[in-house]
């Protein structure tokens, strides 16, 4: 189950970036299940991981060897079917073995080469398997190769998720493609969510960075599911330069803010596709907190909304059980908070004020407003100027049927 | 459906007390839902409620009337099936009004009488006939109405929860019998929870407070179903007196180590209980985190595992799915957490130490540790000497449909 339709935009190709997908065996359902990325020489790249203190083998291997490339890679190897974490050193080593055999095939340094893996925890991973099939996903690359890459990927997920923005730089024509997977353990931090976004524009190192970092606090960091997050979660952002526009030094640089929002709206489209095709979904929500003291006091009220599992068996039974909405918001322990100031919409109609029902409100009208697949909670808090949304979905019988029955 | 089976264990009247139960017909499936709980005069009374900020009605009238009466009431009025929450000033003024309608029958000052609800937030209480039934529940007032009152608070409940534990007091016989409803939106801070506690020892107000802070700290606050709190929490306790010991007056008091422990073992025994009849429970789970460096710590890492989705899916699903259990330690944030030296236990099974799966674990033996009803997940920090347990169950699909199903 999902929600939305499954149309996708356009996916447009970066210059610079071949991809290759196959199968290695990784997977226990089997399909294709091993991606290789490569990018051009010249390739900036900035990243963001996850925050868990469990954070996988291939994330600390990514993390190192990164900066041991001076953010200069030129392979990116991600499987899917198994997370290799929780595995300990033995998952160290496995990581690098596999990177070595990408960086012995291509002709590279090992530490240009970033492992990512995704799937089961706590399972020792095949890296045999991994390295065998080395050669074929070598040999598979492809300046096409971006909508099977978007699949191989794929864990629970029920559908690809890509996005490409079309922008200019300098006069010339450039393109940011991304794809991404993730459909539980989704919360902000990353959280078991991979997402490989790619640009011909030319960036510097430092503003890319700086890119990413904002682009994914307003977009994967604002989305959740079920309030878990993940080990191996990683958000990869890469300028292949082959636009040929003058590298983007800062923000005063002309092409900068076509680029930024051409990646902001890359990652929102890709955070919200991984939100209605969160486990189980049959709903897509946005909660929209207004009028807080601080942005951050508005997503404590968002994020306490977004994971209340009353409030999400409420919405998958299209239940106007507001009820639960402001229990949730009064357990968030705003100081001072004045319920009497607190004003609730669904989907812009009226529905509690003065710490009660609203007047003119009927069951009626609730029902009618939480029956669109597409629901939007706005809270009033009426204490300031601040504004935070968060993207969620309901909780369902599929939620509970896909994640207890994950391995078997 | 609810773990653990339905023995209770014995029910002792407590001189004193006398309770009465009726059907108002506030429920809408019908059934006895009203209960009045008459103390005598030399009782004391120490509460905890709610620290939600959208408190309900009947929490705040409660309050107030506790102080008014300096902790002295002689009447409990309780309601299943409405909350009164979410009312706005109509619901302060219908909680007023019926407490208004037993003080005149009875013939005690309205702030002797402390109002009680449970059940759907935000519909208006059906005040008119509670106050219809008030000569009833009167007349129905005994002191073996215990059993009665236990099943007349229930709302979600598949069963009534009592306790009740014999301590000497200077050589008297003395009783400490309780009650409690709550089976969904438990969390700490007293989540959806009503229980009512009374023992005939007499006992000085404020060493009362003193006790009930600290077993309810110790029991129903380490106690979650699902994370959320309610509006309605409350936690009565009440001293009749009427053993005749002198007046337990503080810790040095030589009664004070026996009434505590009796207290105690009640709280605990009727926290565990709600739990055991947690919505959709099919596991009960003791989650126990040693070797932190405060028990606050502690309590973080127990809550962060007992409230994340995924490992309460693998636990309904009887999966030692331990990788989502190392992620939720992970992710709860623990400052230079070395994930290294945690070490986690699934029913004195080990299953993992120095950042992956143990070496002699194999998923046979998970699979018979998960396999029991009772489960306790026992990690080891390793970086400390406090310790802390937390009780919580799983989530089924009974969980999902309880929820979406409740106001239908």
């Amino acid at each position: 189950m999902a929600s939305g339709d499954e149309s996708l935009s356009e996916l447009i190709p970066v210059p610079g970036v071949r991809l290759g997908t196959v199968a290695a065996g990784v997977r226990k359902k089997g399909g294709r299940d091993l991606v290789l990325m490569e990018v051009a020489e010249s390739t900036n790249c900035a990243a963001v991981f996850t925050r868990n203190a469990f954070c996988a083998a291939p994330v600390t291997v990514a993390r190192d060897n990164l900066a041991a490339c001076a953010h200069r890679p030129r392979y990116l190897l991600i499987n899917a079917g198994n997370a290799n974490a929780g595995t300990g050193s033995a998952g160290i080593a496995a990581a690098r073995s596999s990177v070595a055999a990408v960086a012995a095939a291509a002709g590279v340094d090992a530490s240009r080469v970033l492992p990512f893996s995704t799937g089961v925890i706590g399972e020792p991973l095949p890296v045999a398997r991994i390295e065998e099939a080395v050669p074929a996903v070598i040999a598979a690359l492809s300046e096409d190769g971006w909508a099977d890459a978007a699949r191989g990927i794929l864990t629970t997920d029920t559908r690809p998720k890509w996005h490409s923005v079309r922008f200019i730089a300098e006069g010339r024509d450039c393109v940011v493609t991304g794809f991404a997977k993730g459909a539980g353990m989704i919360r902000p931090d990353m959280a078991t969510m991979l997402a490989y976004i790619a640009t011909d524009a030319a960036v510097e190192p430092a503003p890319l960075q700086q890119i990413l970092s904002e682009c994914a606090d307003r977009s994967f960091n604002r989305i959740t599911v079920d309030g878990d997050t993940s080990t191996n979660d990683a958000c990869i952002l890469l300028a292949t330069g082959q636009a040929g526009n003058t590298p983007v030094a800062d923000r005063d640089s002309p092409s900068y803010s076509a680029l930024r929002d051409a990646i902001e709206e890359v990652c929102v489209a890709l955070a919200q596709a991984i939100v209605r095709d969160g486990e189980g979904a049959s709903k897509f929500v946005t909660v929209s907190v207004n009028g807080g003291r601080s942005e951050r006091e508005c997503l404590d009220v968002a994020f306490t909304i977004a994971h209340s599992p009353l409030v999400k068996t409420a919405l998958f039974a299209s239940d106007p059980n507001w009820g639960r909405i402001l229990a949730a918001i009064g357990r968030t322990g705003l100081p001072d908070l004045q319920v009497e100031g607190v004003t609730l919409y669904l989907n812009e109609i009226l529905i509690a004020e003065n710490g009660g029902r609203a007047g003119g409100y009927t069951e009626e009208q609730g029902v009618i407003a939480m029956a669109p697949e597409e629901i939007v909670i706005r809270v009033e808090l009426g204490r300031g100027e601040a504004a935070a949304s968060v993207w969620t979905t309901d909780l369902s019988y599929d939620y509970v049927r896909i994640n207890a029955e994950y391995r078997t």
